[in-house]
């Protein structure tokens, strides 16, 4: 059993754009913490990817998510002055303001209390993915 | 007094599309659990439902607040490929995905830390309303 | 060393719309606390201002943040009912609604875990500043 109230890090390697389903690693780090109950807090320690609980199920519903948010956080809006990094460099980061950058799961029973339909995924905003850090805390 | 370090299991039942207030089920947990300072988590257990702090005073607030993100999120999207749950389905994760899955509140002096004008609203985004599901955890 | 598990109370004035930083006094605040692994969590008491994580380089990314937002939300629109607070009023509450309240940062190797680029703002929304109430809740 591992020492309670720590902090773990955890790399995620993304391919590009979209959902990266993370569910699993949280998981195990909740179940290896032997607790009945406290909180798993998961923190992404970047400005353009964030986080997000959604529908685990249905593929499809992840697919119109990404298609909705790129079409309402266009590339190529005349009004960006911060450039630098290429067309989807501002867009990334007006994802990452209007999604999550820390998501905090109560843990019930001994289990991460995360609804039936419910997955954690990271979300990438960038067209070319990269290694993401995430920090996850889990206390009492 | 209630052991300290829980995590309870609460159901609010919604009638529909809005702002459901749930201020005082979370502050009466917080008060029985007899601490000065900590921490309340709220998480709802859902992906076409959410959370939200917003003014409780004045209705109005709400009232806008649900018509714009209705009219940003628009149903009958023709990107939409989810569709099989009806014409608000895919529109109730998006809206989701803007808003929140958790809320985190401090607790000082013994009380739940909001602001004067705050109230903690669980925020149904299906037409139908329905028994959602809400964990809350009480820390130091 | 402060007593751990406690709930700071800071105040910062905010002179008009906009990202301000308060990165330095969070930090300031953790490293007091003297503790090796934990959560802060960073809660703002109002609901036309709120709090975000960005990038702390180039300000040009925090203005097209702004600039965007303004334009997503924009102020007059002839839906709004709640205008008695002038046309900045129920824009702040829309903007707050889509950003953050709350935020949680895990606490690792005795320092705030920030990545390299990251800085914690309060996000005024409404056109006149003022002194913003913020809690800051420091766990193991």
């Amino acid at each position: 059993m591992e020492v309670l109230d720590l902090t773990h890090r955890i790399a995620s390697n993304t391919s590009g754009q979209g959902l990266h389903e993370i569910t699993e690693r949280v998981v195990s780090l909740v179940e290896s913490a032997g607790i009945e109950a406290g909180l798993c807090t998961v923190f992404v320690q970047h400005t353009s990817a964030s986080l997000i609980i959604q529908e685990n199920a249905d593929p499809s519903a992840r697919h119109d998510l990404e298609v909705w948010l790129c079409r309402l956080v266009a590339e190529n809006d005349p009004h960006f002055t911060h450039t630098a990094e290429g067309p989807d460099d501002m867009p990334s980061h007006i994802k990452s303001a209007l999604t999550a950058t820390s998501l905090a799961i109560p843990i019930i029973d001994g289990r991460l209390g995360l609804g039936t339909w419910q997955g954690i995924y990271l979300w990438e905003h960038r067209h070319r993915g990269s290694s993401r850090q995430l920090l996850i805390h889990i206390g009492t």
